[in-house]
């Protein structure tokens, strides 16, 4: 048997080309040989997310605590829905289903101190849920709008990347919450998306010829009270300019930052922060695993209302996952992207 | 009898320069003659304060909810702290101190709606406090530190602009909170200042040619906690890099933003704010007013202990209040720079 792995071929240089990655077959350790040690587990991942927020550490001088720079040639780090083949770790049975930072990979050996959450004996919801909605991407929205700057109710929330994964939950959050939500998002057809199929109240495409501080401020004529940003760069200034006094900023992501060749763009007016008193506030799933429990259920409670839905743009195959990823920075997709192995 | 101002004669490009501003020589309104509508007041300015933020409403576009773009060729806007030579406003009375939003001039109108302080009857300390640790500058220092990032004892607190009026003021509060005080300034005399006097732990010269994220480094081997920040630009990006784990900052001011040709530098990693989730604040003291007289009375105290010292830039003379604006953007100030008249 072989276990197929997609590494990282090259360094991506601005967004990421499909040819930064390759496709590389190695031997699967065996099973019954048991190539694990004490405490670790071996799985067969089955279904692979892809996050936009990766790209920060495709970069050579990537590392923080978060994770280390990528090495070139390896798997590339990922999240991954899988089921355990063989395990020494009591914490874990062979037949256990988990959400863990794995690497682009059909076959995985999970050690002590890895990002591994187990999910329910008997998933409610389809397996690719536990991944977006119910995984690390409806977690970042929930989040954002329950810990880092919860709305009020008729306050203004917008959102950039607005129909990507975390945005397409984030707007069904808003709307939960009885916030006005308007979307940004980059192409016409995403915005149709944004309004009629997510819900959102109004949409902002970020290529307007007015510009996106105008588009902002016709989309959403009372000020922005709250920004969920994915985004960063020149869409972050011209939320900022929009904002209202006391406005809130939660920093879920910063797309344009990943993928800047060179110095990033940067919001050029910081100044503002200061005379509108604005507060902006970085954040990671990664630091809130023990709340992940709670959050899913409540995410489960809105799915079963019909409160909130799951939109996803899946491919199929480990040869496509490099793919997957970089169709994302492209704006091809439409919700959250998952590759079924 | 004259009033004489100083006017914004030409807009500032940059840094501000002695002949952005112009002495006017124009009439005194006739005091006896009550040249005050009803609910105004007749003021005589006699002090002024300085405070590099106002350079940012010299620009043409420059007006929002604090105020409005400075006028060409109308008298500056500032602060000053005055005395009440007539009143139709039974609020005052002939006599009164205050500390009051008025031009730079020597006799100023205040109508209602004005920014205007009262001070207490008779001034405990020297007037000039009452610009300076007692005024704006302190109660920037104070709210940063009291509000919107209070450090625990033993963190680290980084100041930018640490020499100036607010960073002369927080780094010692920094110090009465328990925390390690280091500042940041703009040359190695300041530097000596910052330590020998303010009472700094430790100081960093932005100019060090192992640049300023290396010497912050240095100066703050177990990172930053909180980073109160005047300044804006590279010093911020430089300060970001060095924090920790949700570390706070607090946005005092921006002073590279007021000054920049053209777009300013900006902070070229905001995703940093993510990955560390660090809370960036903005704040302003304008949306403070109803708390200024606690927080005198607490700067009071800590004066009257000796926890707390005044350092003073003074000049003399209408004439040298453009001069000593500009003087702040050179660095050339030690503390809070107040002009006499």
């Amino acid at each position: 048997m072989k276990n197929r792995s997609i590494i990282l071929a090259k360094r991506p240089v601005g967004n990421p080309k499909p040819d930064d990655f390759a496709l590389h077959v190695g031997e699967l350790p065996d099973i019954q040989d048991s190539c694990i040690q004490d405490n670790e587990i071996l799985v067969k991942n089955f279904a692979i997310s892809l996050d936009a927020g990766f790209r920060n550490w495709m970069d050579e001088d990537a590392g923080d605590e978060v994770l280390p720079a990528m090495p070139l040639g390896e798997p590339v780090m990922g999240l991954s829905l899988c089921e355990v083949l063989a395990t020494k770790n009591p914490e874990y049975e062979v037949g256990d289903k988990l959400m863990a930072r794995f690497a682009w990979q059909e076959y995985s050996i999970g050690k002590p101190g890895d990002f591994i959450a187990k999910l329910p004996k008997d998933l409610e919801f389809p397996y690719s849920y536990y991944l977006g909605v119910l995984g690390d991407t409806g977690m970042s929205a929930y989040f954002a709008l329950t810990e880092i700057a919860p709305p009020k109710e008729g306050e203004t929330v917008l959102i950039s990347a607005a129909g990507g994964a975390v945005g397409s939950i984030a707007g069904q959050i808003a709307k939960i919450y009885g916030a006005r939500a308007v979307g940004i998002s980059s192409s016409p057809e995403k915005c149709d998306f944004l309004v009629n199929e997510l819900g959102y109240d109004a949409a902002v495409n970020r290529k307007a010829p007015e510009g996106q501080a105008e588009a902002i401020k016709a989309a959403c004529p009372d000020g922005v009270d709250i920004f969920l940003d994915n985004v960063g760069g020149e869409t972050l200034q011209a939320a900022i300019t929009n904002m209202n006094h006391r406005g809130r900023i939660a920093m879920i992501g910063a797309v344009t930052h990943y993928t800047a060749k060179g110095a990033p763009s940067a919001p050029n007016n910081l100044f503002e922060l200061v005379s509108k008193e604005i507060t902006a506030q970085g954040f990671m799933t990664h630091f809130r695993h023990d709340e992940y429990e709670a959050v899913r259920q409540q995410l489960e409670s809105w799915l079963a209302e019909g409160k909130l839905k799951s939109f996803e743009h899946k491919l199929t195959g480990i040869e496509n996952v490099g793919v997957a990823f970089c169709q994302m920075f492209e704006g091809q997709n439409f919700g959250k992207t998952v590759v079924d192995l």
